[in-house]
């Protein structure tokens, strides 16, 4: 196979525009990206861009007036917004240039139920400003890394052995796949800036601005990963002090350079004093300094600079228990809030250690009220399952962005974030995603950053409804039943009770129990014959708890309190402790890695019996990663049981086989 | 420093032979090295070469009748071996070609007591027939192993990039060294043979007869490592099956070619069925038919098949308590004895497992009296230290060579292999072998190779004696003092009491005790809550000890009489286990990794007072290394303490601090 998969735009999906009479009236590149969607549909379908017409897609400014009735006189909204409205036939959407666009693809969700009974006019806008993919890809392949950092689809779409892939009918496509879902903006190099990537700010420039060319008809801004000691590395200075005139100077005119070759530029992103990344530590700055060197030379130009909270200290000694990652991303920038320029985005990993199965919310998210702040999500399944495994993530981004921090009725983290960034699971694989319905995270994660609120079934019965248009209604059922519970499949059969890692070193695929436990990353368990679980009180350990604001400072520090699907995040306690649930921790554990391979060897079934109904191909390639997924999960079972119960000699109160 | 170091030849250790007057007598290419050397002694020291003489250096054919009486009317020998004596002031060393050779390393070894008082006629040959370096040099840069598998001392030698290195000379320098150690056989290419390598036999020989024809000269023979798939990915046959008559002709024409470049070429070394690399399996036969087919070709020409026994499952079960990877070299081999060719060499690793730092001795060795065995060492210290930490591997090789299978009073390990191999640690470093003190390796597998019986002590003696000329006495003691016992501190430090391994899957260095625990290579140490070790008892366990014969199989098959230090490879046995050294399993434990990191803090002081003695540059990097290797001691120490102290909950007895 060769072809590339069409994903949630097959033609068949504008099967209900295409075959109606539609008027898009407005310019510029975003409008004509519109009138060549419509065109194609009607070419398809038998309808027509004509006058007179059963669908109006207009800019506010080219509205007809008998269109404009039909939104009963709604004022204009910002560029990204869009009202829809039916009436006496005529089904209308209008809004700025990208409002438009966005509102062609919501007319495609609708389908003919936007064609059928009249409805009042709608009004539609993002809930975040932002809406962004981080691609790790890297343009020279790295020894270790790969083509894609954490990459689990193939090569990068963008770079292929230390140059532009030069495919860029495949960016296209992947533009428009991204426009459907509401992304707005791109970063298209790993925030790990290895030396040639690195002139991607410079003497690469063109690689870039090819890019953005082929993405902005999609309403899509590309941001640049950049390296902090880029003056010394690519300007020959002897530092990067961000308070130094010459370094702001060298920034300044490197900018200029970007506006000039890319006017509509997104960006910088920078992963800084993290993992061996240069940063503004090395001179005495802070990452406020940091950070606001790169916004202010961005200002001028209306870019803004994303900056990685992710900042810990990777060389850890594992014998130090008073020493807790999870307290470094607010121990770091709390104390700077405030003290970061507008246009500076700290950008805050969901959790705070590093997109685990299970982690509570980071605790960065509430205590910066005065700092403009993004929420990162990884789609790409680093640690759940890297798209062998069937693993529907929305479920845990509605968790996390619908999480209160102040407690009940108060803000959530969707009131709270500005953005929405989320690590890409694409790659040069026909299926885009390797798994072809880790798919369906993609196009969650767009639709989540779009709407917040939306709920992950009814996101997934859009999605199936799209990318299987002809078959909908018979897979419907089957794949929700694949889907909808998989992230708590994988929870079950992989680390327990919040403790997470427990993977194998490196590649982060399958388990090794141990084999963080005694590294420099400080991602630790500490079980011992008695218990397991680390100790973040402030009664008794690392004080992490303290980092929340009431009530969950008191619940996540009460061993009473604690939720159990996260109490061995918070505690650290004998295996005979009795969950909520009634279960001792040691037979919970049992239980649920029993029952997790168990819920994989049921599925395979029920994805054979839709056989016929999808591409074969596809059917192949997800019944081979179901058989990997299901090894995969008998394997963490036996290796997480077999350990505890080498640990702790407590037998499985019913008698299956641990080895 | 870009300079080459003299290892255990600089020129001051020809000084006893260049101060005097030496008649080199003879022909050939070994005669004309010895009088190169002898010429290059004299013109740095002042003596000649002349026919009135100090010293003789003859083959028999061209013994002068007057130096001929000095060895007392001796008979000649085979061609390596000499003869060496003293009268009236004139020192004699008569032999073959290589045997005079050798001859002039046993004279630089003398020094002065050469020339001293007279001594009788004394015959010297080597007990081993072939004193062979495996090594394990990829031509192109492997992505995982890199340019040498199980490489710690830099680049290969002989190769760079995907091709020959280029820089003879250095090739030139190193036969030297090995001939004066006693070496005469050479594999220049890894074992796992990949596409290019695969490549040496057909048309890339070229660079294999360079290299012979620059060993030539010390007596030293190229030998090739081979696919055994060759007549597929080189001959484009469609079958290797040993049997097929078009597979005997490729390999036949193979082989003319060969000898047609190389005409003193030594042989093949295969390694098939193991760890993916193809062979006979593949076809229905077994190994002796496989290892048959190539000496067949190769007995024309009088060459050599060197088959390796390294044969296991690599993909086995964790699960399976039953398969043991330590029965598995006899499991295959020992039915076959008896049916390997005449010119077909087994090799057997003197272990059963993988060149740990405690094993028994390979029970292969006593169960194959009709098979032609080679017993292969590992120089390069892929799980004693990697050239990073001190490890005088002598003392455990010469354990290994003195083991007498059949019980005290019978024949030794060394009585029974014809050959001795070993894996080279020799790399494109300034100081061969990374580790300046690992030259010390080397040396003493060549002086072992010649001779089993010499004391580890005595060869460091020596190796110190020529690498140190001027400073000698002075070194003598504290270098004793660091290397001696410094095998027996990395035991203290490392896995316990036999049971192997637990080290950092994949690269082997520094401690991860779960690391292969739960793996498909069948390195498991089965701890739990309760106790320690592999039960490979007949008893009880996987039947190990059933492949050694009396009086090993019920010494280790016996709880009782089982040597502590090989507890835990035999025997399952609860942490208070009483060792005959009174002390518990577990406070072994912890007495034997404090104190191994103890011993290795105490080597810093020892080699500080040696600055000034050596060379600058040499002492700050032993200085270096010995600050990793104690950091890597005390996280050895910490880690095992720290693991079996979780899993048993028993405290330390002297109340010492475990994390």
């Amino acid at each position: 196979m060769t072809e590339i998969h069409s994903a949630w735009l097959p033609p068949e999906a504008f099967r209900a525009i295409g075959s109606r009479r539609v008027l898009v009236a407005g310019e510029g590149p975003l409008v004509e990206t519109v009138r060549e969607e419509v065109g194609r549909a009607c070419a398809g379908f038998g309808g027509s861009l004509a006058d007179g017409a059963d669908l109006v897609l207009a800019t506010w400014e080219s509205l007809p007036d008998g269109a404009r009735k039909v939104l009963d006189g709604a004022e204009p909204g910002g560029d990204e917004e869009f009202l829809i409205g039916r009436r006496g036939g005529v089904t209308v959407v209008a809004g700025g240039p990208a409002g438009v666009l966005y509102g062609l693809f919501h007319v495609v969700r609708m389908g003919e139920r936007a064609f059928g009974a009249d409805f009042a006019a709608e009004p539609h806008r993002p809930a975040m400003r932002r809406r962004m993919l981080d691609h790790w890809d890297n343009v020279d392949v790295h020894p270790v890394m790969g083509q894609v950092e954490r990459g689990y689809a193939g090569g990068s779409i963008f770079w292929e052995e230390g140059g532009p892939r030069g495919d860029l009918e495949r960016v296209r496509a992947y533009g428009r796949l991204l426009a459907a879902v509401g992304v707005n903006a791109v970063a298209v190099n790993n925030v790990n800036v290895h030396a040639t990537e690195a002139r991607l700010l410079t003497d690469r420039l063109g690689d870039v601005a090819d890019l953005a060319g082929v993405l902005r008809p999609y309403g899509i801004k590309v941001h640049l990963s950049v390296t902090f000691a880029a003056p010394v590395v690519l300007g020959g200075l002897d530092t990067a002090d961000p308070l130094d005139e010459d370094v702001r100077a060298w920034w300044a005119e490197a900018t200029h350079r970007v506006y000039e070759a890319i006017p509509d530029f997104g960006g910088y992103l920078v992963k800084a004093d993290s993992e061996g990344q240069p940063g503004p530590f090395a001179y005495g700055r802070t990452h406020a300094d940091g950070a606001n060197l790169l916004a202010g030379v961005l200002a001028p130009y209306g870019g803004v600079v994303h900056w990685r909270a992710f900042v810990y200290d990777h060389r850890q000694d594992w014998r130090d228990r008073s020493t807790d990652r999870a307290r470094a991303a607010c121990d770091h920038f709390a104390p700077l809030d405030g003290q970061f320029a507008e246009n500076a985005i700290l950008q805050v990993k969901h959790g705070p250690m590093d997109f685990q199965v299970r982690e509570p919310v980071s605790p960065v998210i509430a205590a910066m009220p005065r700092t403009r702040l993004a929420v990162e999500l990884q789609v790409t399944q680093e640690y759940t399952g890297q798209q062998r495994h069937v693993c529907y993530l929305a479920p845990m981004w509605r968790e996390v962005l619908g999480f209160e921090p102040w407690g009940p009725g108060g803000r959530s983290v969707a009131g709270v974030a500005e953005e929405l960034v989320a690590v890409s699971n694409v790659g040069a694989d026909p299926y885009w995603t390797g798994h072809p319905l880790a798919q369906a995270n993609l196009y969650a994660f767009g639709r989540l950053a779009w709407d917040p609120g939306l709920d992950p079934g009814e996101i997934l019965d859009e999605w199936i409804g799209l990318t299987f248009p002809d078959v909908a209604e018979r897979v419907r059922e089957p794949l929700r039943t694949i889907m909808d519970g998989s992230w708590e499949t994988y929870e079950r059969y992989t680390a327990p009770l919040g403790v997470g890692f427990m993977v194998r070193p490196g590649h982060h695929y399958g388990p090794d129990v141990d084999g963080y436990e005694y590294t420099p990353w400080g991602t630790y368990h500490f079980a011992d014959r008695d218990g397991v679980g680390v100790d973040r009180t402030r009664a008794t350990g690392t004080g992490y708890t303290g980092q929340y604001p009431e009530p969950w400072s008191e619940v996540y520090e009460s061993l009473e309190r604690c939720p159990d699907e996260l109490l061995l995040f918070f505690h650290h306690v004998p295996y005979g402790h009795v969950l909520k649930s009634g279960k001792t921790v040691i037979q919970h554990i049992y239980d649920t890695h029993f029952a997790g391979a168990e819920e994989v060897a049921a599925l395979r079934p029920v994805w054979d019996g839709l056989a016929g109904l999808v591409d074969p191909a596809l059917h192949a390639r997800v019944g081979e990663l179901l058989d990997e997924q299901l090894r995969s999960a008998r394997e963490w079972r036996d290796q997480i049981n077999t350990y505890f119960f080498r640990k702790s000699g407590v037998p499985d109160a019913h008698g299956r086989r641990i080895h």
